[in-house]
Formats: C-alpha cells, sequence, structure tokens
C-alpha cells in the first residue's frame, strides 16, 4: 500500500533511523504510481460547477437512475444532458420533486444547493427556430451552474432588423452565445456589434452542403469578427460551460 | 461533303428523280455527322456576348499574340481573363491602343465594338480588401458585355454599420453581385435585404480552416436567405456572365 | 419606450423647445437600439413574394396549424415545403378547401389572393425520373410565387436527343431551372445551348460517391458553360425563388 | 441628400405643416438607406482596442507605409500581423523609433498610447518549439490590447511531467492559451487541470495525415474537457482578443 | 408537325415553287427543335443491350408493374436492378413464370429472347463473402446482356493462396471483375497477374474509415496496376455492362 | 488434375523416360495454376491463433450456426465478433454449454481447447465509459488467442489524475492497448510514459465534428508520441490481434 | 539454392532411392520460398507490351541514363512518361535518334521494335484545350503498345455541336477515351451516342471547387452512362493501357 | 522553494514538532506544483533509446549546430531526420568525423555509444522504388535504437511473385515494416502471409486520388489482414520506433 509506504518513510524520521535529507533523497524518487496523495485538487472542479453532469445519450433507465442517486447524494444538484422523453419517463418515478425536465433541449435539472452567484448576463442568441434546442441547452447549462440568461431567438441575418431591434438586449449581456446553423452567420455580424466574449456555436440544422453542421462551423472558425470562441456542432453544453467559467470572472467587477 | 449530300438530294426531287416521302425518309437516316447545318445558332450566343474570352492561365505569349489577333478580325471585342502582369507586358505590343489591363482583376479588355446598352446597373460588393480582384473581375466582365456598373468594396459583415450606409446604392441596382471570403456571411446579409436577384461569390481569401474557399462557398450554398445564385470559389468572370445575362431580361422594362 | 422618446423630441419641435437642427442632431446620435422604426420595408419582401413560406420539416402538426392560421389571416396566401403525407393528413381538416397538396414535391399550396404576373416562363428540366421532386418543388414555388412555368422530365445527357428534341421549348423560357443528380452534367449542356439565366440544382439522387449530391454540385460549380446560378443540394424551393425574382425583371419587357 | 430630408420634415414640423404624430408616422417608414446617422457606435470598438490591427500578408510595401502612417494619425498605436521580413526590412525607415519587429510571430508594434490596464495574466502554453510563432503572435496581441502575459512553451502530451512542473503558472492566469499542433491533445489536459477559460489554437505543425492543422483543430472541437473556446487554425491573433475581451471583464473584480 | 415541315419544303421543290439552292438555305436555318428526323441512332442502343434496365429502388410496386408490363411488350427481356424482396413479393404475381428473381443480388431477369452470344467468359471475383451481392449483381447483369460468366468469391489478398490456386480459371476469362471492399487491394492483385482488361468495383464493405466504400475506390484508382477501370462504389450493374461491351469486341476473334 | 501431372513427370524420371534435369526445366515453366501443393502455410496462422474467427454482422441466425458448427469440429474453439443480441439469442440453443457472450462487446467465445500462454500482459485501457465496448472488443479477442490481459476503463485526460494513480499498472503491461473517441488524445499521453508497444484505437464516440471518429482517428495518427500503433475507427478485434502477436515476441523473456 | 534442392529430389527419383509418391509429397511442403521456379510468366507481360515504360518525374538525368540503357538492351522499345523538358535535354545526347519526346504530354519514346498491331482505332477525345496534355499522353501510350489512334479535341459540352459535328469519327472507333476536367460531364455524352467501352479520364483542369480534379472524378464515377470505365485524375497513361487491352481483344474479328 | 518545504516538513518530524501522520496529511494535500520531486521517471524514455532525435525540417543550421552539439554532451548519440542536403552541407564540419548522413532519408546519425542490442531482425519492405525513402528512414531509425535490420525494396503487389521470390527474408524477420503509396496493397498482402506483427507506413507517392497518401492510409486503417499497425503518412521514423520497442521484447526469448 503506498500510503503505508509514506507512512513508515515518515515514521523512520521520527524513530531517528533516516534523517530528513535522506527521506527526501527517496520521496524524489518515488515514481507516480506510489504517489496516490498527488491528486488534482478536486474541490477546484467543484468550486467552478463543472462537474457534475450527466450526459445521457445511450445510457439505460436503470443505469441511469444509479448515477443520478449517487450525485444527489455526493453533491445535491444534478444536470442530465440530452436525456430523450423515454428515458426521461422512465426515469421520472426515482427523482425528487422539484426536478425540471426540459424537452427542447432535453435537459434535467435537479438543483437542491443554491449556486446563483452575482454574475452577469449570458445571454444566448439563435438565428433560426430550429436552433432553439441547443441554444436552450446552453442557457440551462449556464444557468444551472449559476449565471444568470436572458435569450433572443431567431435573430438570423436574412431579417437582419430583428437584431437591431434588440441592442440593448446584447449590450446588457457579459458573454453572448451565438447559436446558428446553415450559413453561420449570425455570430460574425454580432461580434462585430459588441465588444464582449462572444461564444459560437453551429448546429446541424440545414440540408444539403450543410453536411450536418460543417458549413456552419467553418463559417465560424473563419469568422471576420477576430475572437469568436467556436464550440462544437450542436455543443451548447460546452458553450454553457464557457459562457459561465468567463462570467465568473468578471462577477464582482461588474456593477451594471 | 455533306452540304452537297443534301443539295443533291434536293435537286433530285426537282429532277423529278426522286419523290419528296422517299427524299424525306432519306434524311430521317441521316446521323448527326452528315448534319453539317445542324449546328446550334452561333449568333445566339454572339447576341448575348459571352463567347468572346480568352482564359490566359498559362497560356505562351506566343499563343496569346495569336488568339488575340484572331479575335480582333473576327469580332472586334476581346476579354482576357487571368493575364499575369508579365504576360501582359510580353503581349502589350502586339494590342491596339485602346486597350486596358487591370492589373488588379487581371483582365484585358478591348473595346472596338459599342457593347453598352440601356441594361441597368449591376452592383458589385466585396466584404475585405483582399477580394477585390475577384470584385474586379466580376464588375470588368459585366462591363465588358455592355452593363453598367457599380461597386461596393470593403462593407463586410464585422462592420455592417457600413453596408448600411449605402442602403440607397443597394436599392438602385438591378442585379447584385456579393463577393466574400473567409466566412461569407455578406451574401446573406444583402439577400435578407433587397429583393433584386443576388449572386454570390466565395473567394480563397482566407486561411487555416477556410480551405481555399470552401467556408465561404458552403456558407453561401446554405445561407438562409433564399435563393442566392452560388458561383465557383474565386470565379468573378462567372458572376459577370450571369448578372448581365439577368440584367438583360430587365433592359427594356426597367424605366428607372 | 422608443417610439416615445421621439415623439417627445418632435413635440419639442413642435412646443418651440427645440430647433429643428438640434433636434437633427441629436436623430443623428441615436444608437440602433432605440430606432424601433428602423426597421426594413417590409413590404418590399411583400411585393416579391418571397417571405410567406413555411418550412414544415421536424414540426408538430398542431405548431402546423397555428402557423398556417395566423398566415391566411395575414397575408392569404401559404407556402408549406417540405411537408410530409402523414404531417399534411393530420394539417387537413384545418385547411381551406382550395388548397392544394403536392405529394410528389411534398408542398402545400393555398392561394386566396392572385399573384399571376405577366412574368415570362420558368422552366424546369430535369435529368432523371428520381429528380422530379426537386424539380417540382421548385416549379411550385415560382409559381406560387406568380411566374408561369413549364417542365420537361427525363432528359438526361445519356439521351440528350431527348433535350435536343424539345429546343423549342428551351427557347421560350425567360429562366431555365435544371435540375440533376448523380454527374450533375445536364445544367452544363443546357448553358450551352441557352442563352437565358439558367439555375442549377443538385440533387441527392445516386449512390456510392455520389455522396449524397456532393458530385453533381461540384460538377455544376465547375460547369464549362459559364454563369450557372448553382444552389444548394435538392434546394428546388431557393431555384424557384431565384428564377422569379430574375422572371420579375423581366415581366414588361419580353413581349415574346 | 437624406440628411436634409430629415431635416425638412423636422422643419415642417416647427412651422406647423405637420403634427409631431404625423411626422412620427413618415419617419417609420423611410427606408435604412436615408438614416445616415443610425450609425453603430464606433466609439465602443476603440474602447475595446481590438480594431487598429493591420493584416499585412499580401500589401505592398507602399501600401503598408500608407496604412500605418494614416493609423498612427488616427490613433497612435499599431498592431501589424503576418508582416514578413522582407516586407518590415523595406517599411522600417518609414516607422517610429519606438516600434517593435517579432521575427518570430512576424508582428509589429507601435504603442505610443499607453494600453496597459490592471487586468490579470493571459498565459500562453505551447505544445512544441515549431508552435511557438503562432503562440507568440497570440502573446504580442493580448499585450497590444493592455493584457499582461506569460508563456510557457514547449509542453507537450509526450512529455506531461513538463506541464506539471509550471502548475503554479497555470493557476496564476485568468485567462489560458493553449497552442498546439499534431494531435492537439494539450488544451484537452489543460482544460481538465484550470477552472479558468482555456482557448485553444490548433497549429499547422505536423505533416500526411495532419491535413495542416485539420487534426489538431478536430481534437480541440471535440475536447473531453468542456467549453474550450476553438479558434481557426494558427489563428494565435484571434486567441489573444479573445484572451483579452475576456481578461478585460475580470479586471476589477480579481484581486490576486 | 415537324416532319410536315419539312414534306413541304420538299413538296415544294417537285412542284418547282422552290430552288434546291433555296431550300437548302431553309434547312440550314432550321434549328435543332425542327428536326424531329434527326434522332441518335435508337438501334445501336439496343443492339448493345444496355438500355432494358429497371432501377427499382424507390419505386412502388404499382409503378414497377407498369414499367415491367411495357417493356415486356416492347422488347421481351427485362432486367430489374435493386430490387427488394419485398417489392418482388409484391410484383411476383405479374410476372412472366419463366423470370428469375436473385434475392442476393436483389435482381430480376425475364429474358424472353435469347441473347447468348459467343462471347468469352466475363470473370467476376470477389476478395471477401459481403461482397458477393455486388458480385452478383455484375454477373447476372453480364449475363443477361449475352456474356458468359463465372465466378470466384472469397479470394481477398489476406489469404493470397486462394487465388493462385484459382490461376487457369482467371487466364480463360476475356474480361475479369473484381470486386472488393474494405482495402480494395485484389484488383491490383489481379491486374498484375492477368493481361486481360480488369474492371475494379469497390464496395461499402468495412466500417470506420473505410467510409463506406471511399477506401477501396480510392485504392482502385490508385492501382499501381496500371489501367484497372474503376466503377461507382458498389456498382455491379455499371460493371456488367462494361465487361459486356469489352467482351463483345473479341466475340469472334478469341478462339480460346 | 496438377497432382496427377506432376506425378506423372516424377513417374517418368523413375521410369528412365526423362533425365531429372529435363523435368526440372518442365517444372519450371509450369504456371501457378497447375502448383496446386504451393499453398501457403496453413499451419502457421493456426499456431498464432489468428485465423478462427467469425465476423458476425448481417449473417442469418442460419448461417451463423452452420459456421459456428463447422469450426468447433475443425478446431474446437471459436471467437465471434459483431453479434448482436438477437442474434445470439436465436443462436443460443445450438451452442456448448461453456460458451460466453459479452452484451458489451458483442463477442461470443468459445474456448475448447486451451490456448493459455505464459505470455505477458495486455493492458486495455480506455478514456471514456461509451469506449468500453470497444476495449472489452480488444480484450476479449487477446483473452481468446491466449493473452492475459487487464483493463483500466475511464482514465480520459480531462481527469489525467486518474491515470497517474494507476501507473503501476501501466508498466506491469507489456502491451497497452488505449481506446478513445472525440478528441483521441489518451494514446498521447500514455505513449509519453511507458516504453513498451502503444496501439491506439480511435472510437466512434462523439457528436458533430467527431465525424464518427475521424476526429479521434486523426489525432492518434498525429500523436507527438512517437511509433503508436493506430487502428482503425472501432477496431478493437485488430487491436486485440496485433497486442497478441506483440506479447507472444516476449512469451518467454520476460520473467516479471 | 533452390534449384539444387529440387535437382537432387528428382536426381534421387532416378537413383532409385526416392519413388514417385515420396517426392511428390515433399514437393507438397516445399514452401513458397524455395519455389524459385514458381515464378509468374514474365512473358505473358511481354506479350502485352504493358511493362517497358518509365515514369520519369523525380528521377535524376543520370537515373534515367542508366534505365534507358537498360531497357532498350532488355526490349528495344521504351516509354517514357511525365519526362519533364529539363529532364529531357539532359537526356537527350544518351538517346537513339530515332526517338521522339513530346514536350505536350511529356513522353518519350523509342521504339525499335515495331509493336504496330491491326487492331481498331483508340479515339481520344477531350473537353477543352487545357486537357490535352492528358489526352496526348494516352494517345502516345496507347500507339506505343500497337493500337491506331485518333485524336478529337475541344469538344467539350459547352458547345456540344462540336461533337455532334463529328459523329462519324466516333462512331469508326473501337474504344474511346474521353478526357475532362471542371464538371467532367463530356464522358456521359460520349457514353450515350456510342456502344463501344468509353474510357473516362478526370484531369485537374479547374479552380476552386475543382478541387484538383475531384470535380471532374466524381462527375465521370456517378455517370448517368452506365459502365464508364474512370481513371484516376490525369491519368492519360492508364487509359491508354486500358484502352490498348481492350483494342486488342477485338483485333481479329474487327473487319471494319 | 518547494524542496525547501518537503525538507521542512520531514524536519519538523525529526524535531517531535509533527507527528508522522499529521505530515502524510499535510503531504496529501499538496497541489501537483508543489510536488517538483514528482517528475516521470527520466531514465525510462532513455533505456528505450527513443528520446535523443532532431526533427531538422524549418531549423537553421545555427540552430541545428546547438542542438547537435548539446546532445552529443548529453548522451553520445544523435539522430537527425528530414535533414535537408542544404543544411547537412552548412552543419557538416561543425559534426564529428564518425557522422553518417543518408541523403536518400535525409537522415543524419551520430553513433559514439554502442546500442547494439541482440534483438532480432526489423524488416523493411516497400512497394515502390519512390518509397525508399520512407522506408530507409524506418530502417535507420530502428538501427539507431539498436535493432537489426533488413531491407526488401520494390516488391509491390503488381508483381506479386517479386515478393513470394523473398518468402525466407520475411519470415526471419521478428518484426516487418511496410512501406507503401498510390493503393497501400502491399502491407494486406504481408499480413497475410508472415504471423509476426507488421507496420504499415502509407507514403505520399502518387497522384490525382492519391490525395498525398490518404489513399494508401485508408487502405492500410482499412485491410483485410487483421492487426496492422497503422502510422502516419511518410512516418518512417514513427515505424521504426514502434519496430524496435516490439524487437525488443522479444530480444531474450527468441533464438532463431
Amino acid at each position: 500500500m503506498n500510503e503505508d509506504t509514506i507512512r513508515e518513510l515518515l515514521q523512520a524520521i521520527q524513530d531517528g533511523a533516516l534523517t530528513p535529507e535522506k527521506a527526501l533523497q527517496q520521496l524524489k524518487k518515488l515514481p507516480y504510481e506510489n504517489l496516490e496523495f498527488a491528486r488534482i485538487d478536486h474541490h477546484r472542479s467543484l468550486r467552478s460547477g463543472l462537474s457534475e453532469v450527466i450526459y445521457c445519450r445511450g445510457k439505460s433507465v436503470e443505469q441511469l437512475k444509479g448515477i443520478v442517486t449517487q450525485m444527489l447524494n455526493a453533491q445535491g444538484n444534478v444536470l442530465g444532458t440530452h436525456l430523450l422523453q423515454d428515458q426521461y419517463l422512465g426515469l421520472k418515478e426515482a427523482l425528487p420533486e422539484n426536478h425540471q425536465y426540459n424537452n427542447t433541449s432535453k435537459t434535467l435539472v435537479i438543483q437542491q444547493k443554491d449556486t446563483s452567484s452575482k454574475a452577469g448576463i449570458v445571454l444566448v442568441a439563435s438565428a433560426g427556430t430550429s436552433d432553439i434546442p441547443v441554444a436552450e441547452e446552453a442557457a440551462v447549462t449556464a444557468r444551472f451552474f449559476g449565471s444568470q440568461t436572458q435569450t433572443l431567438f431567431d435573430v438570423g441575418v436574412a431579417g437582419i432588423h430583428r437584431l437591431f431591434d434588440k441592442m440593448d438586449v446584447l449590450h446588457k449581456a457579459r458573454v453572448v452565445i451565438v447559436v446558428a446553423g446553415m450559413d453561420g452567420a449570425l455570430p460574425s455580424v454580432v461580434g462585430g456589434l459588441v465588444d464582449k466574449p462572444v461564444i459560437a456555436v453551429p448546429t446541424s440544422v440545414g440540408y444539403g452542403a450543410a453536411f450536418g453542421g460543417v458549413s456552419a462551423l467553418l463559417a465560424m472558425l473563419n469568422s471576420c469578427s477576430p475572437g469568436l470562441a467556436t464550440m462544437n456542432i450542436d455543443n451548447g453544453f460546452g458553450a454553457g460551460c464557457l459562457a459561465h467559467k468567463i462570467n465568473l470572472l468578471g462577477e464582482i467587477s461588474d456593477p451594471q
């Protein structure tokens, strides 16, 4: 047992059988596998709230029940993503009453500990109505971790005036997530209008040469607005995580 | 000789050696290759002015001299595209004085017959300054065939107000060509602002995941503005051709 | 309220509290977000008829009922695309009697206001019988907006004489839409035969290295006939929109 | 003239020829093109400092001289990216003495106005030595806009202990930019170690199936560490922009 | 009526109302569309037997019944490809007794006229057992048009001795079709062993980076054995067509 | 009959009808097809144990019964891969009692002859829980052929400490198989930690720009850890084969 | 020595030391590596004339001299492909006088033995003038091996009448090679016009989305004319090889 | 200073100021960044000999001189890969006399300490002569680390008998590296012939649809011979590394 090895080493110092200097030399030679104590600080990830998430796709109802129960005991709060309605219906009875299932974003939220912070607003904008599920996943995720969120749907560039009508909303946000499929043009336009970090999420909305979201993804990676943070296709969850991390940085400073 | 064959056949009818019915049967049996007269109406393509063009890339100065001379004799007007400056300098002495070489678009124009029409304005807009060579090729091409042209450069979506400042220019045009690289977002925005045909030309401007223009091309094919006419990457010439064809349709009707 | 802000400003002029010049200066400084009135002219898009369309894929029958009802009230005419037969059967009872459902193109048309114009003919040609659904979508769309249409199916290049037998039909059209899958060769041939704008629509017809229409799409983008207007794969709707826009330009001028 | 139109309208109110209400109705109907005053707030982009940048690739020395001179007059500070040494040598004599040319990142910096802020540290880590030019571009960019930066080169995952030796550096940063080519694995590891926003920049370093950086790009988009902000291939500039925007959000709040 | 137009023209010569020369001038002006008689020789394609084929995928039983009946009347022989068993069962009662349905290759053959020729043997070899459906389609097709066929299945390069045991079979064939998925290596080996034309057919057999047959397709296009005739993925029908065309060329000459 | 041909030749020597030299000359001229005896040593592949495997996907229960029965008679041991549960349930009654079906890896093992060797340990590590089916297939395969195996699941790089906690397990293995989807980063890290051969298996786990495993595949091919042995996407079976082949080489030498 | 081993075996029969039956058993056991005599019939490949070819790209002049000299001694005839003019000028002095260098197709032919056959005509058609180098390579290759060839250049589908004027040439050929870049449409048209084998060669002519010939390649693989034999991009040599192989099959039978 | 921290801790135990148990608790809480001693065992990688390599591409002569000098001092042996002849000529004077530069594989070897082991033979086979540079890089690499190597060039599958003539060489090897471009078929054939680990290296040899080695890479990943270890395109170095690692495993056990 590794811990025991170290304990014996330390005991030998106390016993006078080993000088501290020699013990140090031995510690230095220990390979990683014996350093059971050399763990990454788990509290760190708990603090940022980004770890308690279940990716539900492909898991059976029984598996989900087990994981959810264990998580509730361990940390009180649970976020499940990609939870199909059928899975949810099977799982429902095992959930505490105050759970929230969002059938659009396919997310499950159980929030028994308060994570709400004084952090600013994460605005989630989407180009078309078909992009809403991904946009909702981003919003639910950011909210779960403690951000305030606001949404602005169906403001795609083919009717760009719909966006301009909402410039005040854009400017109040501390981080903006822009979700778009097809030509993926909306984040470029938003990136030119605001000076806050913009996170671009391509969706698989579209057909033919949209290639399941590749079209939108490439547009975002090649945006003429410098510094867009691009996510994987349909990855609303990742966008929510990043937005919250950024939001936290400004938590105290931004009076607004 | 095919023509002679037919002539003999017809003569035989006149001579009474053949009934019309039997001649008809023989005509029916003629394979395509003997129907020298069954040509496509060449005057048609001349009329639209789309045929007298030299693609100069990869041709030697000597080859170019030969082709230009022959074309000048045949039709008076010449458009050369993709003519590098070095090729041009070698070719220059052999050209009539009134030629115009455009070193940005790499085009050569010799216009000895007037092709100007009463057709409306073809507006050529470009997203960035690096897109100008392709935009210029489109404008030169449309003008060569007889359209009026106007240009609007550097109005990309990262600074969308630059476009809105020129809405009057947009609305005066009968056809709009929009040239953009990188995210290829500009045509989608323009397509949502005007009700005239919009031709989208992706350029190879960009790097990395721009993939030599693929990013912009896909964005245009997947535009959320319905009905964009998309061209091949860097194909300003094709855009000019199409714009002029469309422009001609409205030649008489549009009083403006 | 923004409108109120402006109203007060104008009132102040009337009241003599503000000179027109000073009011002008204040108006200039208003950011976009306060310009609620600065909308794009909606009448423009209504005039071209390109906005009243429902993309039905993925929508529930209930959602469709709501949208159709709202549209009928607002504008009288409705075009629904990608409406599967099952969706239609659920929706049917809620539709006015004079609706037309096309099971080949999966389109629904309700036309309570006359949009027919004196515009010329949009010819829709298809290479194979499997391309007909996309071709029909293009034709239905152009007709819905007010164009006359004509169709020419199964005239692919493997039996090119079938096309040549119909040259008169080709030449009567003001715009030609050419729909083809597999090798996507037909638009190139048509583009060499007519001097009118040609719109090329690749379809996902084919297998193996057709890659869901990529083969045909690339062929069209790289056509040796200059100036083809290429659409996204299977995008008959976009082709119909563009064809109608072009057609309108020639509405008055073309006696034919 | 648009401005005149508005002025006349306002004058008519003053003159009593028009009620404010009627003037308001007319204003609402004005299309965009008449709203010359409806400009986006330019000061906004100046404030974030992200606009005064010259992309030098492909520009002649003469062009560069012109642009630099104009920028120095307008704003005092200049950042040039992708400036090849040959371009720089031609340009050098026209530059003020206090310019800095970085031959690794191919950047030119002229900083005549102080932009330094109290913002935290942007850490730029790179996987291999070949990734340093892109990493340097990111660092120079963030510094130019006012961030503090620190660098950590050659800490790729094939010798992961090199990274662990520098955990303290990682944890002091407010934003981490991770630059990697080939397998693009480093950002995933870093993303699992820190709770700050991580920006991932793929480089074109590698050969064969690295496909000019596509391999690294895909790895980053698909990272098992949720919420990486991915940039285009070799886009150190974009990463620097985003990092600075994020850094600014925490400017006041982070005592550290 | 076009034919009538010509007839009248010819009659006018007979009547002396028109000189042959003038009639010739008029004929020259006739556009394609009036040359109803200028058809491609249909008998040519019938002679090679390559035209009477039904691609059954996606057709309803009713449609298939109609087409089969019409074909039987017109030409006596029918080949249907990609006919799923369910389609076949619905169609069965409408078929003549002597039809043959092959459930492996999904082909239907009705041969009421003898097409057997003295042409040599088309050998169809396949690499694995999963490639057999495509190989069978090739064999059925070649046989339908009149070739003799022989098959050699499961002789892939991972057990190359299986092929060498059958060298006599390889050498007796006049044309060899080689069907392979996965690495697509077999055609290269066969192409190095025989001096007869080799037709390579990639199949979609494989998974992961086989990309639905792309792996095998590329291997065949890049074969180190010069002169392989490559077909589309899974295109056994095309291979059968080509093999038979080649086979016919040697019909008389090859005593064997 | 080939064997007879040789026999007659040899008999002729015995009979004095042919000198050995002349017989040798004749033997040299024999083409491959007559060398029925020139078979590859089948015992070789049996010895390595890599040949008795059934790829079950797409085979009917009846086909599977036949193949399994034949294999059991011939060699006693059977490995079936990609055997879906439904196939297994149909097949079950025909199997000997001592069979083992693994519903995670979809493998069937019947081991009637002992193949266990003194070969070292093949360690199979997986990045995420979704990669376990592929990892299990690799482990089952290596074990079937006679290797000892150990598994280490869910040690992906986003929580790299989980791997470091198990360094002793890593170092005890003679070959390490690393299975990962998404960013495919784990094999690079492992390759930097151990000096034993590392086999990398990308999985199709992931979505969007994971492109069914391409992302992980490219990361592995471009690993910054030199000398990774990369397999096809999801090819756990291949990894097990290779690991066992490598393991066998060290069978005697490694005391451990 | 292997041959000696066999010789001893045979001698032992003659000596009565071994029965033929026992010798046969020993022969059967010989592994491949001892069967030095079991070579593939080299005369076969010489007979078809497809082996004496030098791929010159990347070879030094000295290397080329060595290879050419050796080949001339061995077989009299030499075909060199991809021989750049600079390589040729260095090589020239070492060549026999009767060599032919074709600067368009970059081929070198030295024909000291007559290979001309009575085989029919291989027709090589090309779509554009830029496709001629590849077309010429195909023609030179087929001629080198003994075929008659004819060429038909610049008959692309954008001016399809140019092809129809030459139908007699098309029909006289026994095999047709069709070379095309860009949209790759010509082979489909030719395949619909003739009943002889058609070989399609895509070229890298084009730009943008031509992707170096991929566009043309896909069009040919997906041709609506069944049974096209498709070659690799720019592979005129392969087309010439295949055409000659096919042509030979019809050598005697085709009186023409 | 971290080391000091630990030292103080240990001293405190000796001093009786801290119990061993409490010290252990404190050690456990130390984050990674303080564990300066927790390094990966560097001797491990030195022992396998895989670390002392310089990738020379893109490095200046001065940089190379510095690195080589430092490495010679540190470890005595140096392997440089991708060293162009020009770089070498500049570097030459700074090298010890016993260096070896291989102009085919572009490798530099300086071997001042003996690494030769009793490990078995690594056989490197290549399909074509153009694949030799990559094959040589593999052989040089394996030899540098201490393996014996043997080479077998130009044994591609188009003349498969060349391989069979060398079966004895194949069977003597303990590991086989197979290098091939174009169709990448050779590794599949070799994998079916030997029961030793086979490492497949695709090369960028080929043109057109070879796509710079993708064709060969895919063929190898999809090999019908199970368990090929595939490397990146042109990665001879990686293959040499892996082969040597595998070879070492069998070092003692294999008497041969």
